[in-house]
């Protein structure tokens, strides 16, 4: 095996490359890109059993060389070593040689390495067959959804199933639910197509994928087992996550006794200054709104308290007070992304909900917790 | 006690004296900012009892109110909250008053918090007084003197002596000598005064003080125990370390057969790639120069090796081998702060020395180490 390839595409494929391989496994072989040389293409494959991401480099691309002196073959090399060499090189081109099967050497006009490699054949068997389901998503609403649903999930191993997103696709709309058992978020994505399926996808896969995609399209292919996100010439493989995931349909009831609307920007400032004292008591503030007043509060007997007045609301509703972790209240709010967010409330000991005027698709549910003053 | 201040330049100041304040201390005392209203001013301290910072605001500058409203008085805050709220805080101003002498009330128009706080006399005697022999920095050569020769010093405990910058004060020229004793960083530094003194000043001082100067002129006051350095509003009063540093008067040999002169930002990233491959051997590797070739390599079992072929250099004197730890000789080139860099050797295993063909004010030494291949 042995090439000539442009550094800068290199490098950018290494980096794609490297975000499945975690730094220590099992699994030895796992700490290595696999690099296999093509007839028409350079693919490197890294993967942590989980998740397998591969990408390729063609030969050519709009009349420009990116791969010349080439001969075909497969290696495997340390992918800490190889991308820190490609990163501090300072040549427009690498070279890759593979001697004797068991050395990489990597070289420009000015520095030689030589790296102990492995040979391919000890890479483990993987299964990166495209079957099942295609979804086609725009990249930026695949962002979009990650960014409004991910934050809810568990990042507890305990149960699984919650540190996945639940996709549930259904005619032409797909509904994505997380939560860690104590607050919720569903976003619900309307397609031209018509889908039918149900998976966990790992929230560690989605993120990674809405960190790569810019712009464009990315299909997700869906099987009983496997999702396959497919962006430009980058394949991500991702197990899913089996068991079931929580019921959510008695979660949304249909009268709410107390509603406030308020400015997301102002409210979030507020409960911020407020948690400053609310550490010790894990984060829990005190919201108290009447028709003519609206005040967050805080109180901790080590520190001191806290109280703010917010002047700008509206408010249907007798006189309420619910306590709840600020925290998720904030998450909540910023993943609603609108201007004025809606609080909706069934008692001082139910979970509420959190809402966007503009923007049906998008809810977030919380559940209070008890307060001692 | 009672205040109207001015939020920014209040911030101001406590990021300043926060710099002094650790996060846990044995004398509870030192984790509060200690308020004092004067009839003239606000004064703001903090310390660790190692190092100490004041810092005040004047009731008005420049026909500009900074301070109103206000009743002489004083009082210990908790620094990190004090900071946190001034910090999330939107006015313009903010309002301190302290209510039965143990509630500190900071509030604007929207917010308001009560910190549990403590009587100033509870804070612990500390030695305010400028004594001894005053020498004039400009800002900007205090910074470089700091940078050049700082990261030299130990940071390990075990010889106190050597956490310390050495600075000897001899007619119109002070030396400042950094040591971990496997490398050594030695600045002179001339001034228009004449000066006689000896002092071992912590380095965690200098680059605290480096860090928050900027233009103008600091003034070190220095005592037999305790260094002073006052900018501006600002004094930093450091305790000095105790005990003899090393003596280096036999450190500088008159000759020296072998001379490499090189670029150093080519040298640096040169060094930098074979240093990848040298990490399980400690950043060992190995120049070896002659007068039409200069190479750098390294090399391990388990990962590979590493060469690289510098063109563009100068040498005087024969074939000539040496490792080191690169990391040093990095340290060494980049503090020289010059274009090109001259490493001076002695010997395979003698102490070398880097230094600047512009700049003879700043010499370094690094002690080389054996190499097995």
């Amino acid at each position: 095996m042995k090439l000539t390839i442009n550094r800068q595409r290199f490098l950018k494929i290494l980096n794609i490359v490297n975000i499945a391989i975690v730094p220590k496994s099992p699994t030895p072989a796992y700490l290595n890109f696999k690099l296999v040389m093509k007839s028409n293409e350079l693919q490197v494959l890294g993967s942590n059993g989980e998740l397998t991401i591969s990408s390729t480099c063609p030969i050519e691309e709009n009349g420009k060389n990116l791969i010349t002196d080439y001969e075909e073959g497969e290696t495997l090399i340390s992918a800490r070593f190889l991308l820190e060499i490609v990163k501090k090189l300072e040549s427009d081109i690498v070279t890759l040689e593979i001697i004797d099967e068991v050395i990489a050497r990597i070289s420009d006009n000015k520095s030689e390495f030589k790296l102990n490699s492995i040979r391919a054949y000890e890479y483990p068997d993987l299964d990166l067959e495209k079957q099942g389901e295609e979804i086609v998503f725009l990249a930026e609403d695949l962002k979009k959804i990650v960014s409004q649903t991910a934050f809810a999930a568990s990042t507890k191993e305990v149960r699984p199933v919650l540190t996945a997103i639940n996709a549930k696709g259904n005619g032409n709309e797909i509904e994505f639910v997380a939560t860690d058992s104590y607050r919720l978020a569903k976003k619900t994505y309307y397609i031209n197509q018509d889908v039918h399926f149900l998976a966990n996808i790992p929230v560690k896969t989605l993120i990674e994928v809405s960190k790569l995609v810019e712009d464009g399209e990315v299909v997700m292919t869906i099987s009983e087992t496997k999702a396959v996100f497919s962006y430009k010439d980058t394949n991500i493989y991702s197990r899913l996550i089996s068991g079931d995931f929580p019921k959510i349909s008695n979660m949304f009831p249909s009268n709410y006794p107390y509603v406030l609307q308020v400015n997301s920007n102002n409210f979030v400032a507020a409960m911020e200054r407020v948690s400053l004292l609310a550490i010790e008591r894990e984060n829990i503030v005190k919201l108290a709104v009447s028709s003519d007043k609206l005040e967050i509060s805080s109180k901790s007997e080590q520190i001191g308290s806290a109280i703010e007045t917010i002047e700008d609301f509206r408010y249907t509703g007798d006189r309420f007070e619910i306590s709840f972790n600020v925290n998720y209240v904030i998450d909540a709010i910023k993943a609603a992304q609108s201007e004025d967010v809606v609080l909706s409330f069934v008692g001082e000991m139910s979970a509420f909900k959190v809402s966007s005027l503009d923007d049906e698709s998008i809810v977030q549910i919380v559940t209070p917790v008890r307060s001692y003053y």
